[in-house]
């Protein structure tokens, strides 16, 4: 079991196989040293977690957890891209879109539930740059899409 | 004549000059490898096809007709860049930007006219990973922008 | 002096310090010759100079101001991240958002604050591709994000 692997199941963190796309597209693709993930909703289990604005349907409290599911999807993919979790460098950037009400400013506050996690797991290089924004829907009416871009060896 | 070029020909798409840009920008910009594309409303002849949100003036299938459209603006730009299309190794990553009502949830579906697009004429080297949400406005009141990074050779 | 500080010491511009992070992430991130930076906001002496949507709030001349500033945000990450500002050889890509009503058109208008700042100081350097769009909400409630990427030596 790799440190990245006992860490997930120190913390519980289950990781499942990498979501299916929901649109004519492919979950990652690599060019280089750089690989490139599609945006991540909060699927667990073939169904999403957490659906509708934050600011309505949603906290910002439940809106950071639908942000870690979202984190724990991107690490599927991740896995599902190189193999394994370890061989990711850094994690370069992170866009972070919140579903949610006109006005709403607490977004840095929701998809810091995928950042956290991202540096938790991954101490050092886990740390990333990041834009968030607050929009007005998402595909299938997630509360939370995670883009992350990395380097790998 | 390049087997782009007939392809695009057999679909009956004629790909127009490179659209001039809304603002004080490039349509495209190249460090190393890598392609950066501006993104691409749906213009056509100087005007743009689709206006309004997808939900009010605009369906899902308008949508798709017009992320077509944007999409085929990509084309010219990589023309534009690249003196032809056939030097493009990999379409990496799709942004794509949906002008809807709040609440839409559809988004991957009219995003899917500009992804299709590319796998079909370029197959493999045509698909990307990619992220799709839907904003409450975009430049000229555009219904669709995509935004591409490619690598070619 | 550099030439770049020069120029900014002409134009009246002084750049801060880089802004702190407004949530678990990091102002830039470095792979190879690339430099991500974070969205940056229109952050001036620790306070926002401009929030609210524009159209209700923010006018297309205020939101222009707003771009402008967090260029200048964006030129403190840059000097943050390089130790310099003539380290840049290209201005690659901006995303660019407009916290703005509805519906609102104008967004590129209001994104030229920066992209003219960056060409102004940089010449062809600090050109760039672009996308914009306009959003329902910002961190904070920002007027403005603008998030680079940059290549460096």
């Amino acid at each position: 079991m790799s440190l990245l692997e006992s860490k997930l199941d120190d913390m519980g963190i289950l990781v499942p196989d990498a979501p299916v796309p929901a649109g004519s597209y492919l979950p990652y693709r690599i060019c280089g040293n750089i690989l490139y993930l599609s945006g991540m909703l909060c699927f667990r289990d073939g169904e999403l977690t957490h659906t509708g604005p934050v600011g309505e349907d949603q906290t910002v409290e439940s809106g950071y957890e639908a942000a870690r599911i979202s984190a724990i999807n991107s690490l599927a993919a991740i896995r599902s891209a190189l193999g394994e979790f370890d061989r990711v460098v850094q994690f370069l950037h992170v866009n972070g879109y919140v579903n949610a009400v006109p006005g709403f400013t607490e977004s840095p506050n929701v998809i810091n539930g995928a950042s956290n996690l991202f540096a938790e797991l991954y101490g050092e290089i886990g740390k990333h740059s990041r834009a968030v924004v607050s929009v007005s829907g998402l595909p299938l009416n997630s509360t939370v899409e995670i883009q992350l871009t990395a380097s790998f060896r």
